[in-house]
């Protein structure tokens, strides 16, 4: 199996995890509490019948009423259909449940949501669709996760579209968020402005198609990609969805190339970021970069470019999706106070303005006088990320979702 | 609207219950909690990526190994349309979600069993079974509830038939199960057989039909019923469930009706079983009756004949589904410990068989020397019931599905 020869690339470190991992998972990692009292008939009859009639009679009477008399003001619903899972791709709904609960860990850990697991035995996108629409009403958001890429795209959109609750495929745009939080410490440590960036993609799945919108709304001078496919360019025959971005101007078009490959777009890069496979991006490749460069190799477990290799290259910032070395780019700096801050806002959508201001939020968290190549993103147990982050979506406006 | 009157008639008791309910859901009544510990970088590097791989790798190489490394081993969906919803009929998913938060607190207290409150916005009998089949991989079972009848029957059978987790509307046959636990020992104390049992049921919806189904299968000699259309007789045109019940003698034929009401079948009945609605059970219909008459009101919050009016009658037994008055015939006897027992033996249907083990587990918890009119079923905070009523769960064959 593909997947296993990922993990297995690892070495050592990861075989030594192996028992500590699965003794960690034994048993499940979440469960309920309750939080009222329930000791006596009389409390029963409060809780359950006869008692049990007036919430929902208020609720009868006023469809928001369900914010204040059930859990639904504080649960969200963590929902994939196993087709991307982390770096182990489609391992299907129920492989894929641990994940899920451990997502619902960090709901839990960093924002206080109460999330619930939900894996579908399915791989249709109308049948996906039509599934969270019906199980919505017991959620006050929906997190959709390891959704494989474009469908994704779609079930976000229209999900978004017919739901009157928050959706957001933490793949792609939590991923978006946090990088974008990133470069902007970056692009102000090597002093350089948004507008003069030129930015290099390696990757066009969830989260390299999310992070070029975002960026390029965000004022990204110029944003060249790649993918297993060559460069982006309007002289081939791109997917639809690629020709769309390119259509928008959200992906620039390179129409000079001559051997097709990641080293002509990173000639004069300032930025690169990787969202692809291990090892993928040559020292060479670094050396062709604009001075100081910014290199965020966020593959997983493998970056594109290890640490000890961009050691020996003119990289002036390195970032990874890894915990063991320095800034950290990890969605749980921006999905907690997302969900939090629509939770507490009443925010029926998640726009890209809320996700513009999310990373604006976590940026400022990391003062002038510590911002440094070693960190430019506050660590994951910094706790006034997720209350900087809610904050700035309940100041956001709610206006008609904008996402594409 | 027609629930609310039903309420109003309980009058002051209730009005002075609704500023307590109210205060009681407020905020809902669930929350997650986490089993682990994640407090560290490398407890989140178990917890999550990378460690997370190793449970999905062997869960992705052998299914079975979910309930090893997630919470499906101990998680139930509480899952309802909102049709049918306690006394309130057709209020919704979003109203039903109170009721749906209590089951699952009734779960967590009685069996310490995690459920999860679903509520979906569907009718459609097909979308209903399709949208369960689809999120059944992140359960160890199904509780369907508060489906209107006679569509929760197909999508109870039909779940049945399509997953392999147990599932069960609670409704049917957890009322079956504690009503015939309460008639095992009501049929001991005034000294009568099953066998040669008559008994008269009014009201054949979910609850109804399931009592007439596991009764008949317990071997009770005669089943008469009526309903808002009377007496069931093979003289009338029958609905089809209702016809299917009488082709298979579960319900018997009554014909030599003349005023078609509910006393020509109490005429020498031993037992009365009402599950329709209140005050429908004049004091003459129990008169006529057999010697020391056994009456099970079960209409909530009113039962089909009140405990004042009761007392000037020559009933002998009496029970309704009230904490206010001796002998609850309550669900909660019997649903926390079925999904206990399917839960630890891993049983992948709950079968009518397992159904009448329950119902017998939960008799034999009445000690005959205690036994009494007043006593034919234990408390429900009598914490003997859910032990016993998992271990003649587990103890129970794993047979085919055979509800019909």
């Amino acid at each position: 199996m593909k997947y296993v020869r990922i993990y297995i690339s690892m070495g050592d470190k990861m075989n030594k995890l192996k028992p500590k991992a699965l003794a960690f998972h034994k048993g499940g990692k979440i469960a309920i509490k309750s939080k009222v009292k329930l000791n006596t008939i009389n409390d029963l009859s409060l809780a359950y019948t006869p008692g049990v009639a007036y919430p929902c009679l208020e609720i009868a009477a006023n469809a928001d009423n369900a914010y204040k008399y059930t859990s639904k003001n504080n649960t969200v619903a963590v929902i994939s259909d196993g087709t991307a899972v982390l770096g182990l791709g489609d391992i299907g709904p129920l492989a894929a449940l641990p994940v899920m609960e451990g997502k619902c860990l960090l709901f839990k850990k960093f924002a206080d949501i109460d999330a619930i697991p939900i894996v579908l035995a399915t791989k249709d996108i109308d049948e996906i669709i039509r599934t969270v629409e019906i199980l919505a009403p017991s959620f006050g958001g929906i997190n959709l996760e390891d959704i494989s890429f474009p469908r994704c795209v779609e079930i976000e959109n229209r999900l978004s579209a017919s739901l009157n609750i928050p959706v957001f495929h933490d793949d792609q745009r939590g991923t978006a968020v946090v990088t974008a939080a990133a470069l902007i410490s970056a692009s102000k440590l090597v002093n350089k402005k948004f507008s003069d960036l030129k930015i290099a993609i390696m990757g066009l799945g969830a989260a390299g198609t999310s992070i070029a919108k975002l960026l390029k709304r965000m004022g990204v001078g110029k944003i060249y990609a790649c993918n297993s496919r060559g460069i982006v360019s309007k002289r081939k025959v791109l997917s639809p969805l690629i020709e769309q971005l390119v259509n928008k101007n959200i992906i620039d078009s390179f129409d000079d190339y001559h051997k097709d490959n990641i080293e002509e777009i990173m000639t004069g890069a300032d930025v690169f970021i990787g969202v692809s496979r291990g090892n993928l991006l040559p020292k060479e490749a670094v050396e062709k970069m604009s001075d100081r460069p910014i290199i965020f190799a966020l593959a997983n477990p493998d970056p594109e470019i290890s640490f000890t290799e961009v050691k020996k290259t003119k990289a002036y910032i390195y970032a990874t999706g890894r915990s063991d070395y320095p800034n950290q780019i990890n969605n749980v700096l921006a999905f907690p106070g997302i969900f939090k801050g629509t939770l507490i806002s009443g925010h029926k959508k998640i726009t890209e303005q809320m996700c513009i201001n999310a990373s604006y939020a976590i940026a400022e968290l990391v003062d002038d006088n510590r911002l440094s190549p070693e960190y430019i993103i506050p660590s994951v147990f910094d706790d006034r990320v997720v209350s900087a982050v809610s904050e700035a979506i309940i100041l956001s406006e709610d206006e008609k979702c904008d996402i594409e």
